[in-house]
């Protein structure tokens, strides 16, 4: 077998595992439900909300007493049970967004402490699940203006948390005293459960003091009104709250080191929480495949996150497949049987374009230039996407119905000893 | 031992071993050296000539004939036996360089094949050991225009080679039938021996048809004579050379290696050729940090080669520096004992600056706000030393006559299983 079809393989295996991510996470945290004698709501918001949701149907069937679930359009696939399904706007909340929202708190509303809510969560859930304490026009205004000065993701939502009835914990202090009973599907590097859809669930880990230093720093422009939110704090302790995070990236990576253990290959998984430039992971793939391919024996190197792309150019493409296009260029020229790369998002789609990633070897760059296309002149522009279509190396997959971030994978054989 | 105090040693035994390496690749390599009848001409040339010389003449001693060290200005540490010791510019020739050369020139003038050349070749010889074809200002002149539209290293090489009278092999050339026997320690990411120094005595790779098309390709203005150059190949063959790359990074890599696998570290050189951005390189190690600081058990992950620095800001620091300061960033928060990374460069210097390069923790981002440096907006200005200086945390080890690019270690601890 060359690495070429090992990397198949292995890409399939992966695929496969994304693809059932969001019903393992959920078949493997049920048995932890403790037992009840009141109502049994079930909850599914997000991406991965329809599989979650007819998993767990599936599993307790009747024990449901009924439930909502609420997905981005065009992501539901039917009725599950007497489950209620909604579809709403992501990555901009819409009018359906917040009245899903109110027909939840509708639902959970006067719950007693003999009372559960199943709550499945993943990834698109801050979107998708929002009540705002403030005009949504105002919401807006004040992201932009965070936005424009530099603001990071954490500050934003640090302070949109205090913007909102459900985000911050806030969603399980409505339910109390009944028990809210969460699975995640983490699509957050390092999993923090209180940044996974912003957190409706469980203790948040920001304050009103840090909130309040953010506006200083930027010198936000505030209402009366958002002024006297930003003092109110979120909830610190959640004793009816009980969370697991049962899937991630983490999982995607392992299974995939799994199989190319399989194969034979000695693997390291590097980490599971990339967040570099898009760009340059691939070149620093290269340089270990540039390493290895002199070594004896076959290496698997394995990486899970979101690396990022900084747009200069006005060409095609996404974050795993500019990864791919720099890994092309620092491979060029070494024999395609000693080392390849490929990367992929786990939902299927990276960036705006229909492919999921890209596959790089030795050839790729030549290729490329066959057909005409200059790999330097395609990574300048952020042209990945046209580039790798003229060398063959697109990975395209489809959308997977999941969304635990990326996976790289490396694979090397130098031969015997 | 804290991770900490593990680093401390693995970078004081990879520092003695950074220093011996000049001497180690030439005691290494001498019983090699074929017997010879008739002269032995010791030249070393480059930044580690001097201690190269040194060795080899502590070795041979009356067996040498005669020679000459050139080497860098300041880099000389005395008279070595009966061998002419010179300085001249680098990384800019000068009246010196050319005036040495001519020396080198007419003392290999005549050789028979019973004679030999040790040649101990370095790091910086390429400025060092010169002797042009073109008058030095129409070379600055072809130089420039190569900069200014972005023709890479390896191709203004390409064209450098064929406008010298020593490059590209042609060296061994004039040598010939004299045999020419080279021990060389790299400072070339993947050791290319016609690219280290420019490759005076070994065949070059490039070709005319090469030449001639970057030429064409960034339409050079060239003199009928700088163009007749271009048209003359250069030595393909050269049976009287014998070549030995006896001392690299790679060596550097494997002694720090050796040292964390005896302090109980699971180690993985991840490359020996790490050439990405600096500061998306110390990213990419503070991912691999917070995944193995919750992994029980002790890594050690290393990487060499040399990182590149994309200078925008005003500040002051080095492309080691830079690296270490992208760390702290990413490692910010994380409990000291669990990771620690340094990164230097081999020869001890580490940009325009006094340092070698920098440590960084997960306490080094909080050291440097305690003393009032932001990190982020230090890493925009490029200011790593500053910061680093903030927070105790620059690496400084003084010149160590060494030049075999950087080493870069991460340690992490994350306890018991």
């Amino acid at each position: 077998m060359s690495v070429r079809e090992d990397a198949q393989e292995i890409l399939s295996s992966a695929l496969r595992r994304a693809k059932e991510l969001p019903r393992f996470a959920v078949r493997s945290t049920l048995p932890l439900l403790p037992p009840n004698d009141g109502k049994l709501l079930l909850l599914a918001v997000g991406k991965a909300a329809w599989e979650m949701a007819d998993e767990a149907y599936r599993l307790l069937g009747d024990r449901i007493d009924g439930g909502i679930v609420l997905t981005k359009y065009g992501h539901s696939r039917g009725g599950i049970g007497p489950l209620a399904v909604r579809e709403a706007g992501h990555p901009v909340p819409d009018e359906n967004t917040y009245a899903a929202t109110r027909e939840i708190l509708a639902l959970t509303d006067g719950l007693t402490e003999r009372d559960t809510v199943l709550f499945c969560l993943s990834g698109g859930g801050s979107a998708l699940f929002e009540r705002p304490l403030l005009p949504p026009d105002e919401l807006e205004d004040i992201t932009r203006q965070l936005l424009s000065c530099g603001a990071d993701i954490g500050e934003i939502n640090t302070l949109r948390k205090r913007f909102s009835a459900v985000k911050g914990g806030r969603f399980a202090a409505h339910c109390a005293p009944g028990r809210v009973f969460s699975i995640l599907l983490s699509d957050v590097l390092g999993d923090r459960p209180d940044s996974i859809a912003s957190g409706p669930a469980c203790p948040d880990g920001s304050t009103c003091e840090e909130a309040s230093e953010i506006a200083r720093k930027y010198r936000l422009s505030l209402s009366p009104q958002a002024l006297d939110l930003l003092a109110r704090e979120t909830p610190k302790r959640l004793p009816n709250a009980e969370t697991h995070i049962a899937g991630s990236v983490r999982q995607l990576c392992e299974e995939a080191e799994r199989v190319c253990r399989e194969k034979g290959y000695q693997t390291v998984l590097l980490t599971d929480r990339l967040s570099c430039e898009a760009r340059e992971a691939g070149g620093f793939f290269a340089s270990v495949a540039r390493t290895y391919a002199e070594k004896s024996g076959k290496y698997a190197f394995l990486a899970g996150g979101e690396t990022v792309v900084r747009v200069t150019g006005t060409g095609m493409g996404g974050r795993n497949q500019e990864l791919a296009l720099a890994a092309a260029i620092g491979l060029d020229g070494l024999p395609p049987e000693k080392a390849v790369l490929f990367s992929f998002g786990s939902d299927g789609t990276d960036g705006p374009t229909d492919a999921a990633g890209g596959f790089a070897d030795g050839r790729t760059a030549q290729k490329m230039r066959d057909a005409g296309v200059s790999p330097a002149d395609a990574l300048r522009n952020n042209d990945a996407y046209n580039a790798l279509r003229a060398s063959g190396d697109l990975l395209v997959t489809g959308p997977t119905g999941t969304n635990v971030n990326d996976l790289t994978v490396l694979l090397t054989d130098g031969g015997e000893r």
